[in-house]
């Protein structure tokens, strides 16, 4: 599709030849055609072939700042110079305690307890493990299923991925037998017809309740959900969901975590979603991605005073929480997330992203009118277009993947990286995108859905 | 013990309040008083209070090239200004491609798809979730324990911890119930009295295959060992037990997981040990630490062509690896890695540590002479100093921990940060030390250890 240049040709093929890629098509492992993005300034990326192109994943979900931001850069290189490394088992470093203070003044309620990670599948793991521990000390072992949903992530370690609720990512791999349940899908999109809102919220809230009842309150230690289901398609639970989950949540002494990992760090407005957005103080909350501005690897979990002082101090017994990384804290991830956490406060990041939602959102809803469209939804700065085809196909997914390839084929041409989630096109631009980058982001988008539209009627299915 | 200033106060109380740290010892949480490393040169770190201290333990045996280069730090901030993230599930970074490349350039046999993760830990639970998905693709989901052995330190996500051996660890914690089965200790040093060394290494070959006799080759998917299991003592196993072992695991179709977390990236004077110490061509080795001089987070496992090509291409039965990172192959870290890589080269670090390797070694067993030294063992530059005591406590591990943390205290004033595991005092310096270095870390150790145990002697247990 785009022209080659031959010194090009051998980082290709290394990539091919010895780049494992997450989630990695293995049919065409070693024959894939990937854009490289090279450079970058602001919310646009530059390929191999000197494209300029919009990144409307924002990465992935992380480069709050942009691209190209010399600060970051600057402070993470004289961290590195100053001092790399330090253990985070043995001696401390001020750059990541100030880290931790700064977080925990940030985030809602109680929430002080700061345990750094290196990605968001390790903040989970964390949060987990803790939950684990935390039960272990009070002796009550047999508290440990957590509740989850159909269509969530939480990331990619064994029990980050046994949480999660994204059938196709099971297909071929393990997850730990007996630990999660599963509730039934939350989007407001799927209801059944006929269904009024407030009706399916009551079901949605009733299905956590009736879970904790039929397993057993003295069996459940958590819930754990996503503000947002992000990548199971940017699922916006009804008004009022959060709130109410937490009270069954309190009713039944189950813990609540509130995965933050995408919602974290301005992406709807504030620095965390729970409270400011959806009324929740939750017991953890886990982040990660924007906490950096994506430009170094950081994790991190969140945790209560209240659970913290369960297994603290007298109440012990002289347990260790036996958990944890050679890079929890990392002074350069440090350095770079105190920096992102200075200049969205100086540049005022979190007003703009309440500033220019309404036009994302109001453009992106429009989309409806487009023929394909079958829904959007979004908050913040974060969306989706629902794309449907009325061909009732012998392999619907098969399909639906066609039609969103299609789609990423055209928004790709037009000047705008896309990467449709099967179907659904899901787009997390980076914060600082303007009002007039915002309009070109949504015309692409729509001529590219639009061209795809014509490709697939004239095509049809794969 | 050390003066303060004022104004660092605040940091120390956020540290206690708002840093959970890896392995906090709840009982005692905010009441830390922890060493902070704030700046560093060389194989020196300085601390909050201007004491300029050796760092023994190389960070967490991974700062290879020392603190404060500039160069790795210039190389991080100029990709981070250029192209400070791309999406590994959706494109590529010719960064990372071309560190794949290099990587498995060095990596022994056929060891050539890197998969890319944000540490050991991360490592290791992605190698555990490949061996599942290729059991799974290959038909035979029962094939999936996994052999490992007591003292393995394998990492802290719920996975990797459930491999790991170190009872302590697991007091509190839950790991995967029957995924993991242990094998007794390989520890020359604690080998029945009477027993040859010979004789000692049958018997744990012996292990190994009766226990996959036991369990049965159908269920047994894996052996996953350190070359030397490093936190758990720098346990070096009788000359041969790799190799044999390997022979053992190929007999039973059951694969070879080398964890060089520490061995690789030139701690034994070779980019990976497996081969070139050990002589054995594993499956898949797994590394993370050294990669990027501890710089930046960074892990990889590195998977044999073979393995592969069992479950890509037309054995695929389109499967998905569903797995993987937002921060897989991060640019930044590649740059770190890179860097590292070409300085290693460029400065002959591999040549030098095979050089100073014998005075190392030479004094650290001249330890033995020391009264309450019981054994020393080490290879390459890494070392362990095993204390013993005659007391017969009522607690023989407080005795232990109290006199690991005098060792600890004298070896601190003396001008080395040491911080023994319980009783054993392990240490793995910057690869860069100079022989000058090594005779001042070891003539501070001898030092801080025969004034430690005057100081035992005169305090006696806990």
């Amino acid at each position: 599709m785009q022209r080659r240049d031959a010194g090009f040709q051998s980082v290709r093929e290394w990539d091919n030849a010895n780049f494992l890629h997450p989630w990695e098509g293995m049919e065409t492992l070693g024959q894939n055609d990937r854009t490289f993005t090279e450079s970058g300034e602001g919310i646009y990326v530059t390929t191999e072939t000197g494209r300029r192109l919009i990144d409307g994943p924002g990465g992935m979900w992380c480069v709050q700042l942009g691209y190209g931001n010399a600060e970051i850069a600057d402070a993470m290189a004289r961290q590195a110079r100053e001092m790399a490394y330090f253990s985070p088992f043995n001696n401390a470093s001020s750059v990541s305690a100030r880290l931790a203070h700064e977080i925990a003044q940030r985030s809602p309620g109680d929430l002080n307890h700061v345990f750094f990670t290196t990605g968001g599948s390790t903040a989970v793991d964390s949060a987990l493990r803790f939950v684990h521990f935390r039960n272990n000390v009070l002796g009550r072992p047999e508290k440990k299923i957590v509740i989850s949903r159909h269509k969530a992530y939480h990331g990619s370690t064994y029990l980050a991925a046994s949480v999660s609720g994204k059938e196709r990512d099971k297909s071929w791999l393990d997850q730990a037998p007996g630990l999660a349940h599963f509730l039934p899908d939350v989007n407001p999109y799927r209801r059944p017809a006929g269904m009024s809102i407030d009706a399916f919220l009551d079901e949605k809230v009733a299905d956590l309740e009736n879970a904790i009842r039929a397993i057993g309150a003295d069996k459940v230690a958590a819930f754990i959900a996503e503000p947002i289901l992000a990548s199971g398609g940017v699922i916006v639970p009804p008004k009022g969901y959060h709130r109410r989950c937490l009270e069954v949540c309190r009713k039944h002494d189950v813990l609540y975590i509130s995965d933050e990992v995408v919602t974290g760090f301005g992406r709807l407005g504030h620095w965390f979603a729970s409270e400011e957005v959806f009324d929740i103080v939750p017991d953890i909350i886990t982040c990660a991605k924007g906490m950096t501005s994506g430009y170094v690897p950081m994790g991190a979990c969140i945790i209560s005073d209240r659970l913290i002082a369960d297994v603290a101090g007298g109440n012990a017994k002289g347990a260790t929480f036996s958990n944890g990384y050679t890079y929890s804290g990392h002074p350069v991830s440090a350095a770079a997330a105190l920096k992102t956490i200075e200049i969205i406060e100086r540049e005022g990041i979190l007003e703009h992203v309440r500033k220019v939602t309404p036009l994302f959102q109001e453009r992106m809803h429009a989309m409806r009118s487009l023929p394909i469209v079958g829904d959007t939804r979004g908050m913040g700065l974060v969306g989706c277009i629902e794309c449907v085809t009325e061909t009732a196909g012998t392999d619907p997914l098969a399909t639906d993947r066609a039609l969103g390839a299609l789609i990423d084929t055209r928004c790709q041409e037009l000047g705008l990286i896309l990467r449709p989630i099967i179907n659904m096109c899901v787009f997390s631009p980076p914060l600082v995108i303007s009002e007039s980058e915002i309009e070109q982001m949504f015309d692409i988008m729509e001529q590219g859905i639009r061209l795809a539209a014509d490709d697939f009627a004239r095509e049809g299915a794969a």
